[in-house]
């Protein structure tokens, strides 16, 4: 044995530490609402768990601008049906960043728009107002479509200015963000309430804004387009039932708690992270916010799926988070660029998302870092 | 007290019998279901309980033609997936008919396509292989959407026989047939399952069919099309939540029960109809079935919403399914017509759909039956 090896943490109890594991509430904390679903014998349409859960929702965002909220079926939809309330011509430009779950561009092409790929900042790991101003001058870009990348906060003061300067609204896809993510007087917002989230439903989303018209064309076109028991704007079905409902619900109720449980997980990995000889770098915010997921940038590493493959044969299980970026996949190949996404190009490729969830002990996380460090090239 | 008035049944004990109440497994009958998911801590994303429920779902159809399943979050994306798997032109003709729910509209032009809205036959109430034939002399139709109207089976056979004549693939919206409606040898199926569907998981749909590349192509756009990580084919969420796999498996557990009790309640329902001085009009093939609705035709009433009316004030709730018929929606009123749509202008408004659940006693449809003689004009 090497003097080297001696210093190697023991490996986790568990055979793999697992990247990901949702925490949802158990079918005992779901029971007392599913419960209530048997006395309304209510299951779908806005029923009154879900009118309970986004009024519970509702509470959660700051007291101004006043928030108006619908739930949809999962968040794509969301992105979907929130786009197509702008009644845009067909293939309307609209500019997202390139650096993003694949989500954000199948939302704008069902919407029967245009995805633009922008660039992102190296800093916050997003598409910022300036990259948009920028884009603007070279494509007539009709809806921005930003992206809380890692779950990290978007800049809604920030855009509400670029939207009152420029007349072009912003959306922000905001998936991973909830509790983070404020609305602002003109920009609204999505959630996602997948089983990646902090706030889960299993399959949800959340559309908010402070436009009530806005909001009541999202949830009447989740509802197949009946306004009044006409169909006047054509939807889909993407409402959410009172069985997820009952899943956001029951979430909520631990929320507080549970957010403190995972601040706290998060500056534990960061102390041990900080203390590696080459720590890695930071999305721009890290410090003040419960990330849904935890990613860090490696700098030297040019494409870090070799490092990847090392930490999992030590049962480390990463993943490159967005990774290839849209233009590499076949569907978004040929969709137009604003600009050299030079940005993309050289950091998408460093970012490496570790594991990160309530089931991480302070072993798992010597364990991670050690190898992470050790095995960095 | 007229002599008349001593006739009337006494009035149900509760205040008003309800057109519909979902007949949905209680929080006792899920509980073990959501033990399993507790353990697997699968939320999502074809997890444990969605494979066993699309194995149990294609253990219910006929051995041949072998069946593949996919789930879906509702059936209108089962529709809109389903209809953009056959990649056709845009704005591509879909022959549906023009007494439907909006969603079979909706699913078309959803995927990018135009309905073309067809008449209906007045035994079946539905679209036949027959009236598509005479369509397609008109109109160069793609593919053609017949509708399972009020959960009664298509003719499979004769559909097979339609596409192989004519080249043009069917897609039967079978939104509440499920075990009634088998798939063809090419004709594929799409249910909902709806919380007013005899199998219902609150929110979701089953796309079934005989090709398995066409199934794996609805999947793989069910998770925004991801193809071994690779987006090709640009989908969207339309992802079964293992919340809702759990509720479809807790109904399939005593799916036979209740088909015999529903059966049996359709043919007390049918012995009282049967003996009104002027008995309505069945759909054809209503002694075969048990449909998730019951609806009838009143052929002395041009318009029923008069009658609904004077029902509802003695406490019996019914509604006009399916009506106005699509071209009265402002959103479809200019979507072209295959022929004169005769006898859905005749028919559709005389079409009644009555209280039909298992909270319905002997003595509820005594009381029915009374008010619906005595009202009729």
């Amino acid at each position: 044995m090497s003097k080297h090896d001696s210093a190697v943490p023991s490996a986790p109890a568990h055979r793999e530490i697992p990247l990901y594991i949702p925490d949802m509430p158990t079918a005992g904390e779901l029971l007392p609402w599913l419960e209530k679903i048997d006395e309304s014998r209510w299951y779908t349409n806005f029923g009154p768990l879900n009118r309970l859960f986004e009024e519970t929702v509702r509470r959660y965002f700051p007291p101004t601008p006043a928030v108006h909220v619908t739930t949809v079926a999962n968040g794509t939809l969301g992105l979907e049906l929130a786009l197509a309330a702008f009644d845009l011509p067909p293939r309307s430009a609209v500019l997202i960043p390139a650096f993003t779950f694949v989500a954000t561009a199948t939302a704008v092409v069902r919407a029967g728009l245009t995805p633009v790929l922008a660039d992102f900042d190296p800093a916050s790991w997003s598409l910022t107002p300036e990259i948009a101003r920028v884009a603007l001058e070279q494509i007539p870009i009709r809806v921005v479509m930003p992206v809380t990348t890692f779950g990290f906060p978007q800049p809604v003061t920030a855009w509400d200015a670029f939207s009152a300067e420029t007349g072009v609204p912003v959306i922000i896809d905001a998936a991973g963000a909830w509790d983070s993510q404020p609305i602002g007087e003109t920009t609204a917002v999505v959630f996602s309430l997948h089983a990646t989230k902090n706030l889960s439903t299993g399959e949800g989303g959340i559309v908010a804004s402070a436009d009530p018209g806005f909001i009541e064309r999202v949830r009447n076109t989740s509802n197949f387009g009946f306004d009044a028991g006409e169909v006047r704007h054509i939807g889909t079905n993407a409402k959410l039932s009172e069985y997820h409902a009952a899943v956001g619900l029951a979430m909520l109720a631990r929320w507080q708690r549970r957010k403190a449980d995972k601040f706290k997980l998060l500056q534990a990995y960061r102390d041990r992270l900080d203390k590696l000889g080459n720590p890695p770098v930071y999305q721009h915010g890290m410090a003040r916010i419960v990330p849904s997921l935890l990613a860090v940038r490696l700098p030297e590493q040019s494409d870090v799926a070799a490092l990847a493959g090392r930490l999992s044969e030590q049962g480390v299980l990463t993943r490159q988070w967005y990774y290839p970026p849209l233009y590499r996949h076949p569907a978004f190949a040929a969709l137009p660029h604003a600009g050299e996404l030079a940005v993309t190009r050289e950091i998408a490729g460093q970012i490496l998302g570790l594991p990160f969830h309530m089931g991480i002990a302070p072993t798992d996380m010597d364990y991670i870092c050690f190898w992470l460090d050790r095995l960095r090239s």
